[in-house]
């Protein structure tokens, strides 16, 4: 009797009907044979209606109380779906974190899952129940409630599919599955059928917020089969695995955009060893992630390195770099947050030299300006002006897309 | 140091700005120097609400899962108020009921307290931490959650102060301690500085409702200091005890009302041995709890038994009693529920024979007719018409407390 783990976002579960709608196709599954553990959200806005009384309270309240309030969500969650699966008749238990032993580490709020301990979960699959289990939460050694952060649900689903060898992780979100772009910005974008895991992640990383990096990564390390797919329309979704048949002939997967980044230039830096050392670490020091890094070939005897990080960050990046100006050594900073990212990504690029010169032309025959340029195995990226963007995608899809779209 | 135990009801934490007043509650109490565990209820309707939405999905759910759901209300209630602590600088943590092992059995919706099992309290008193414990909950040997039922969190706060030997605990309330009646319901009725355990027992049962009958069985066994007060006022409550001092020679400690009664007359009954316990048994089986008991004196050969019940069980009773006619053998039934209970409630009462004639007399000259007499050593209690309920309560309270009221 194999294992499926599903998976039930907050918009899957935020309403009575459809929770009982989430009841149903779990009910199907079980029927059809399987074993069953369901990991579920906390209800629609539950989470942030729950921040938002802290916030009434103490705006700076301890992390470690924060994931005692925030854990209360998933456990109203998984006791009411219960319910309705008990009203079919079905045989049913909901767990917490801690019930079901989900080990992490002591970063209150944003914990990583360390093991899936104890055996509660084993015993009631045993008994032939479907198990309920309160995602995004778990407990550390001291036994305290801790939360995974974001994403954590999904997270918690892939380590339970791994912990206990699933055979396939199902993803219900609101979406039909992983898409060759954002189907609400591109005419055109259609639902993948499959995807590998390094895809995934680059498009995740690039926005396009189907499914966690996090849980990616673990599906990636374990080999967890995931499937993201709808919880409302009822169709087949994406596969998510190592490796996928040649999909006819398709050099790229999807195209991301992400409009949530800014650039800055370091200009007149020294064309000395160590000036990029020292700008990144100052701001590694701060915990501000930087995303793609330019430098410009030495005029004279000076530099500029450019690099993008998230718009959030732009102030307090800029600020760092002119308060250690004099360590550093630098003439000016420029800023902007007018830009976006544009990416293409593709396990098959690789092998295909000429994908980086479709999508350039794409965008030139489009008049896009691009400032900078980044590329992997699997991706390139653009940094294009804001006012480009969505033209910049929609021009990019078509190049790759329009030949094989229905 | 000596402990403190308190507890704040669900109006007490109704609000965010409530919680900051129970905040500054405890603040004041912890820095006058005492260890102090705090329990606390669900905030205001959060259970209510909590089963309204599991209805909608399931009117039937098993208690296994309400108790999973309910116990997430007070898990709310002491992360907020930890936070409101923290604001104030001073150091706290909050804990579940399985965090702290209050170990329970497993009557799920209605669990009993079996013991405080673990160190978890200790060893954050022993850091000087105010402890916020969920009040309500607990976990039984299964590893489940389970609630306490009604009055839980007075229960959990009083098995927490009996089990670490707590000099005080303090039930912190919506009003300003327990009255000689109801002081909505009867002019001139006034705070009690002092009552004995028993009393308190009796006022619980007869419908005072300000502490629940588990909590003050456990207090009296345990001898547990008791005192309850408003959490709004500020003034000195009531302190419930073993024996109080003897107080300006009260007799009588309180009088109460309970509306929520019907009477049965089963008439016609063989006068033979084992009528009784045909009936009684036969309804216990039911687990229908029969409160007053009269059995008239034979005529004839026949008898009538009459008793009271709650109203709720009233019609089950009945058709009960008729489905065994033949088994029991009686003529007809009668049912009531137009009555009401009025009692009076005193430990001095044993030692001075004329406080029922006293009641009897304040209700002869008001027109108040009695249906059915009871007494205990420290109870009387009447049945009335209902139509006359507030006025003998009345009548009864000014015979007693008139004189002694400012």
């Amino acid at each position: 009797m194999a294992l499926v783990v599903q998976k039930f976002g907050g918009s899957s579960v935020a309403t009575p009907e459809r929770i009982q709608n989430v009841a149903r196709i779990i009910a199907e599954t079980y029927l059809s044979g399987h074993n069953l553990v369901v990991v579920l959200s906390a209800m629609g806005d539950t989470t942030d209606d729950l921040i938002e009384l802290a916030q009434k309270i103490n705006p700076n309240g301890s992390k470690r109380e924060m994931d005692m309030l925030l854990s209360t969500g998933e456990q109203i969650s998984v006791s009411l779906c219960a319910m309705a699966i008990e009203q079919m008749g079905l045989p049913v238990i909901s767990l917490t974190g801690w019930q079901a032993g989900v080990q992490t580490n002591s970063a209150y709020g944003n914990a990583r899952i360390k093991r899936l301990a104890g055996e509660r979960i084993s015993k009631e699959l045993d008994k032939r129940r479907i198990v309920l289990l309160a995602g995004f939460q778990g407990i550390n050694k001291y036994g305290d409630i801790t939360t995974l952060g974001r994403g954590g649900s999904d997270t918690t689903a892939v380590a339970v599919a791994a912990s206990l060898h699933a055979e396939l992780c199902q993803i219900y979100t609101d979406v039909d599955g992983v898409y060759t772009a954002d189907p609400r910005l591109v005419r055109g974008a259609r639902c993948l059928e499959e995807i590998t895991y390094d895809e995934m992640l680059e498009l995740a990383t690039l926005g396009a917020q189907v499914l966690h990096n996090r849980s990616v990564e673990m599906a990636k390390r374990y080999s967890v089969n995931l499937e993201v797919l709808s919880s409302f329309s009822g169709k087949p979704g994406t596969k998510v695995k190592e490796v996928v048949r040649s999909m006819e002939n398709m050099q790229v997967s999807g195209v991301a955009v992400d409009k949530n980044i800014a650039r800055l230039a370091v200009i007149g830096l020294k064309d000395q060893p160590g000036v990029a050392f020292k700008i990144f670490s100052c701001l590694a020091k701060e915990r501000i992630n930087v995303d793609i890094i330019l430098q410009s070939i030495g005029r004279d005897d000076t530099k500029d390195i450019s690099f993008t990080v998230a718009k959030s960050n732009l102030e307090k990046a800029r600020l760092l770099l002119e308060a250690n100006k004099d360590a550093i050594g630098f003439e000016r900073i420029e800023a902007s947050d007018r830009i976006a990212k544009v990416s293409i990504v593709g396990a098959g690029m690789v092998n295909n030299p000429g994908v980086a010169a479709l999508m350039f032309e794409a965008l030139y025959s489009n008049q896009v300006n691009i400032h900078m340029i980044s590329t992997s195995e699997i991706k390139v990226s653009v940094l294009v002006d804001i006012t480009d963007a969505d033209r910049a995608v929609q021009a990019v899809h078509d190049r790759f897309f329009s030949t094989i779209s229905e």
